[in-house]
């Protein structure tokens, strides 16, 4: 029986979703081992996006196989029991044995959180992208709004990325919240490795008028890295869904009110 | 010279606010280690509100005598590149010479942001109170309102609080957010030891049907804690503001649009 989970995590906590070396914290292995002491067997899992470290999620999607027979509540309450505080599975169904979590995504959503204040907040570290620099939110959207549509993201690609082409479609881009704390939701078919945070890092140097949203028209033009902005930090980095082919029936998620 | 400084603190990173002993992180012995490198000299402080273990500050106010002479940004910019990152000082301002920040204190503001959902929510460890219980905030709503007003809130007060008397006056109870995420903000001119976490408790109680608002009343009445819900988690709770006399011009801190 194939089974797919919803879950949320602090990403601050681990380094990144993908299992690596002995001694290093990720959400997959904390998951698996959790998982396991469930269905009392090695659970492999595969998941829609390997978030980076510092990256959270509030809806991250995995599926699994398991022919062991339990109640979808211990995939859920069972396996939150032996997870930390940092991780919680929120939702788990029965699904298509051809389903796949990966190759069956057909767009992600992520929200970006930014903060623009004199002094760094306590609170927010580690939950949100911080400046001190002062933001004109309309420059950030003229500029985001040349990201719309089919493009190669080359300048916004990072050198280590793995992806067969750099050429990705933002269906869309949303600013809310206000000049101080900026919320910006994207919407793609697929991002390629830090291509959130290093559109966020040219974004902020417009909003700074550090860049104009002509140069920031150039340097996405030129499909290149030399003369984009650094990466910005993981701190503000959410991905907060994954679309499915509606046949699946995967739960849709929304964004938490309090995000 | 006296100085009084606004600063924000995340509290789950700390043993409570005030000195103990070694081996114990809080943070005012972080933020007077802080002070004594700025100043060159010991620094003590005196404060407005000394938070428990695990409760937040987005304004505590704090007062201290240093004769040495550093422009206002040394308090502010200087003083947090020697706190962590779960502690920031956000204002400064000279006061007059007779200005206390715990005696001339004459109203503070709290507020407890709790969260109702079937499984826990990581991003929300340490920063949300949570129940899975789901909540009927209009009996919530009038329980609080019992509370208005001059009362002995003996029912709602910690075993260990050192207060002279338990009669404190409650000015306003604001209920915002959503059933699923509540924010309840309370202004009083004093608070006993553990008060709001003792009222949330049996308000959670009152929500989750599990106490009648009459029974409520008799529990508040009764003036005792014998027969009162227990203490809610220190999760949720933050110091929002503290109310002086106008005189001494002490600046007035806002609730963060973040929370």
């Amino acid at each position: 029986m194939r089974y797919a989970l919803s879950l949320s995590y602090d990403g601050s906590q681990f380094f990144g979703w993908q299992k690596q070396a002995q001694g290093v914290m990720t959400v997959q292995e904390t998951l698996e081992n959790a998982l396991s002491i469930i269905a009392g067997e090695k659970i492999n899992t595969i998941t829609a996006g390997r978030t980076d470290t510092g990256v959270h999620a509030t809806a991250q999607v995995v599926h699994f196989d398991s022919d062991v027979h339990r109640p979808l509540s211990a995939w859920v309450r069972g396996v939150n029991a032996h997870l930390p505080d940092s991780i919680a599975v929120w939702h788990a169904q029965e699904v298509d044995a051809h389903f796949h979590a990966r190759f069956d995504a057909c767009a992600r959503r992520y929200r970006y959180v930014l903060q623009s204040s004199p002094v760094r907040t306590p609170l927010l570290y580690g939950r949100a992208g911080w400046t001190h620099y002062a933001l004109d939110v309309d420059k950030m959207q003229q500029a985001a709004a040349l990201l719309l549509g089919e493009h190669d993201f080359s300048s916004f690609r990072a050198s280590q990325c793995q992806a067969k082409s750099p050429i990705k479609t933002m269906y869309q881009i949303t600013f809310s919240g206000s000049p101080s704390f900026i919320k910006m939701d994207f919407y793609a078919n697929a991002f390629l490795h830090h291509m959130i945070r290093n559109i966020v890092g040219a974004l902020v140097y417009v909003g700074s008028n550090r860049l104009s949203v002509g140069e920031f028209a150039d340097l996405f033009a030129a499909k290149s890295r030399l003369t984009a902005p650094p990466t910005f930090m993981p701190d503000g980095l959410y991905l907060t869904g994954i679309d499915y082919p509606e046949a699946f029936g995967i739960i849709k998620p929304s964004i938490p009110e309090w995000l």
